[in-house]
């Protein structure tokens, strides 16, 4: 049973995971985990933040000599701009954000309290957990990747360039972006929006290669895939819908336009000729790739602040202006990758269960056998 | 702590579900919970199951004299079209259900040993435990109404009709459509589908009223309240995307067109003149209307076969054909109240506590007196 | 990933179960478990309630021509002595009963309102819960069985029988006591109480053969079998008390008294020649024994009643008088099957994973193959 | 909801645990949490490993300036004695570890790759984590104390003290046992068992002070707080058995014996004159104080080691010699707290929900008002 917590406040001493059910005997470095650290924070459109910090992990436990154990692996990282006790208190809300809300229900007039929290900053935290859950998939050859599909009113032109190229093209993009054309207005309306001290959102797409049919289940609501990967996007900040395979197309369409149809060839099985439904059907993995977009908003913090009511006095204000980012879409698909890790890395150790990497694969090994002379 | 879990097969004995968490004191009467299986089972483009089912719920649990007690509601809905024993094998999986994956995944060659339970019918156990949390939510001044927006590609026009109007217009249209004009083109192109054989999706709404600010968390992600509802929209069969508030516009504009400026006035308390962000911000209600959307792929089930293979014998063949609908969107909005409820309802009993429903409205009204003078 | 709720009040509709997480395949027969049923129900010292009770399973779900679906199992028990509408209020708590600390909890007067579902009739459904765990586990050759030894202050002579002789003289002694001097004076001892109008308690012991090492996990306290145990038994009604293996002699013993020596044959593997530690080490299964013994305090309810308080009144008066037993031990032992059945299985299935019966036997296999030449 | 996940190896960086749920509002300090582990680290008959190690924690999230947030609040505790990864292998398993069973279930041939998440160090994860827990409890006046009631074969004598009482003398012993008589004879035994090379077990006993009635529930068999506490307990590394109240002593008595008269006056409510319950009827808190054993074996590590078997050679030879202690009973009475201190902090958190600390103690106010004119 895999399952993390994080903890941790933007400018308290670092950010905290503990990620349990990784089986026994898979190699976990940090470089690995730093490297999905810094793919996050890169990206054009970015604040002063992503310049102080580092983003480097320390690994607790879990872990020796470059092999887990099986016990649970706790990974922080520290922050550099660690100041969460001096920094002064906050009584303007920012729309969008948490603040408001967070000061009502944790019952506190100081918004300070519940940004530290409620800050994406969290989302280091399950970068980290996702880039280990990303190396037990690779023993799968279960592989992530994720790019940037629209920002602002620019979207990409969709050209089919398969997984490797889209890898490829994206991980060079300053935007994470494949299409060159898009990339250039896209660089230009965030250039825009920064004259205009204003923010913008976006489309993220992850894309999972290798998952083997049968992960997740529709035996009971809360073990489909697809609903859990909804949960785990939906539940990035500033992400407020999210789309498997072609989910908003379809639903304008007829149904024989939609449905993957089922072939059938000795050697490779059973396969389709087109992946509408994105690698899903009735919450379980067709083995086709698991296509999952994230709509992000535009980020909250405004360098133009909106107005706001200053919670002490209850008098119109402007919102508070905090240092942030203008554009983060491009993060936004490197933590879609990571809670897609976790999830799909969920589901494949229900299936598969075992305690150590070499039972998990074994176990593999023997389904696919029996997929293959099914 | 609400949970509940649900039992059946679509040609089983019945639909099972059982409910723990609702507080004892709390009026349930199986009329209420009829009613909205009433709702689920109506809507034009239905199939010929739906005059061969009755629908009608018997609570075998948790419910004396017509009060809950406070012990796990058990809630049993028979089929009148009983005879899975009967039923015929079948092998030639419905691309886009989960025939196919459920018969890998489960290891058989009959493929009614998966469809059975995979098939949408197990909603009525879902929309029974709503029928519930609706009738809880009902207690706290919270409503939760659903239309439909969208069939195949005709829209409706957004007007601002308010809740209420949206309400009755949505009872009384056969489409749960309250545009009139959007209803006509609709109902010819479901006419138009079925004459193809063909089937037809679309899009629902769900609204939630009177859910006051606080509820859910962004302490940890699987808090989050659009998390949560993002789950429970998406693992109802046949969405494929979920959309909370304006989030697919939203992810095109600029921050300062999106975000929900904060007012305040000593009678309202703070308030909001927009609603982009569909009443959550930072994974917490806001006060404002939840406003959640469902996108739905066409029906998997077409009278006239899509292409599919014999999985016993890897023959290409024609995929099953089952008796099915046209178009259920109307149905999906039902079902989306049903499992918004009782998201919602999980997370008042988180937040207010309590085993009666004495106590629960107590500490509302404490809490609410608090935000009242914040 | 194994999971199940119970619903049902003493003189309600019936019992109700659902069981989730058994896998695809595995033969599962009404009979089956109504014979569970008849073992629980059976014993020297029960009430009438008993006489009138048949206990017959009726499965709702989950099966197809006795074969399971993977799909959740329902089970309802339906209740001869349904009449919890016309039952009369209560407003005299037993002491020792949940009456008053549910009344105030609840906030009810009417102690009916809790003791229904306090009563300990809903072990009928961990019963049924525990039967088609116990059919999942057969199928490992994982065996689980209860005997008696202790009634009142009667306990039995230790003697070493072995697994099968114990089954089968527990099986045919109407207090499964498999001492037949103790038996006697047991049934005396009963004969005595019930003359006194007073209730016995006593100590059941259960026993699970033939499980392998490393179910169980020390990785998180949660995860500890040691602790999932004594919860599952802790929780039956009147259980005071749990023990593993020698757990109350060992706790005054010195380390080289207690702790089972390793040995090893190439034949047999790692083995021991004690079993103090009960078949648990570390939290995990080390393929000894399990052995876990419960304690039960009398019966709340006597034919004599208690000093108690009219809730209504606040007025001295004799607690209230329900139709009980005067000992339940028997019963107690076959209860604590149920639900060691229920957490040893779902170990088992965290362990192998598995969505069908074969797929769990073939991970089985591969582990003992790699246990045995570890 | 309350929740954590500890992590961290014997010999690793150090000890890290996440604690979920604490309301915000909270003073928690480092001291505070200091002061229990000091308590757990203290007690005659510990190892050498005790002197190394300082046990300070550090509050890496969760609170600012002193208060909580509402956020998980992380916990570190760096090991002075890292050195996980030079130490040697180790291929000789202790009887009573989990040696043997953790090498065989994660698949690995160096036990230390396992005895170092299976040592009961991380047990101080589980006191940090009870700690916080504590103060939560203390703001509403539920106080949890521990003492050692046996060790190896001497008994203290049960002399009714008084929570105050037994607080204090506890507090002053080296073995925190209350009866002087007693404890000399114990750091006898403990003497005589360190120069024999051998090791002792015992019973610890916590008291639990001041909880209101009705937290835990009968509704589900995991809602039980006395199923809770059992396997809270029960999950403390050496502990064997299990006790609530009398349970022991009352499965040998009359009913008439044992269960609690109620009482009645209207300053103090309802009330018992005993207490044989422990403060637990139904699964739920009766409002008398919580009493719960716990049954330690003798520690597994000894110094003159047991016939054991060499996993690699399969040889037999002397079990693995690991510095240890002799006797670890009172600072299992100290993780007994911690462990109780949880489980009831979480039954209180599912009674009263509440954010903030404030909106706590008002629904809990409310609650007793209603409990004083029920």
């Amino acid at each position: 049973m895999l399952r993390y917590l994080t903890a941790g406040e933007s400018h308290g001493k670092g950010m905290v995971a503990i990620l349990e059910g990784i089986p026994a005997g898979l190699r976990v470095f940090e470089e690995k985990i730093n490297l999905e650290l810094g793919r996050r924070k890169w990206g054009y459109g970015r604040g002063k933040r992503m310049e102080i910090e580092e983003d480097k992990v320390e690994i607790l436990s879990g872990v020796r000599k470059g092999i887990t154990l099986g016990s649970p692996i706790s990974l922080l990282i520290q922050n550099k701009d660690y100041r969460i006790e001096e920094l002064p208190s906050l009584v303007c809300p920012r729309p969008g954000h948490a603040d408001l809300v967070g000061a009502l229900k944790y019952n506190t007039r100081d918004i300070r309290n519940v940004l530290e929290r409620a800050s994406a900053r969290e989302t280091v935290a399950r970068v980290t957990v996702g880039a280990v859950c990303k190396l037990l998939l690779w023993e799968f050859k279960i592989e992530i990747i994720s790019h940037v599909i629209q920002i602002g009113k620019i979207k990409i032109e969709n050209k089919d360039l398969g997984f490797e190229k889209i890898k490829n093209l994206a991980e060079k993009s300053p935007l994470r972006c494949i299409d060159k054309s898009a990339e250039r207005k896209m660089l230009a309306e965030i250039d825009k929006a920064r004259e205009k001290k204003d923010t913008l959102g976006g489309v993220f797409e992850v894309i999972v290669k290798g998952v083997p049919p049968g992960l997740g289940s529709f035996m009971q609501y809360d073990l489909r895939l697809d609903g859990r990967l909804a949960q785990a996007i939906m539940a990035i900040p500033s992400v407020k819908a999210v789309e498997i395979g072609e989910g908003l197309i379809n639903s304008g369409l007829l149904g024989s336009q939609v449905h993957d149809r089922i072939y059938y060839e000795k050697k490779r099985g059973f396969y389709r000729k087109t992946n509408h439904a994105g690698g899903l059907e009735g919450g379980i993995t067709n083995g086709e790739p698991i296509i999952i977009r994230g709509y992000m908003k535009p980020i909250s913090t405004l360098m133009i602040p909106l107005d706001s009511v200053n919670v002490v006095t209850k008098e119109a204000e402007k919102a508070a202006v905090e240092r942030s980012d203008i554009c983060v879409v491009p993060a936004g698909g490197v933590i879609g990758e990571a809670v897609s890790a976790f999830e799909i890395a969920r589901c494949l150790r229900e299936k598969l269960g075992g305690d150590s990497l070499s039972e998990m694969k074994r176990n593999y090994q023997a389904y696919m056998h029996i997929l293959k002379n099914f």
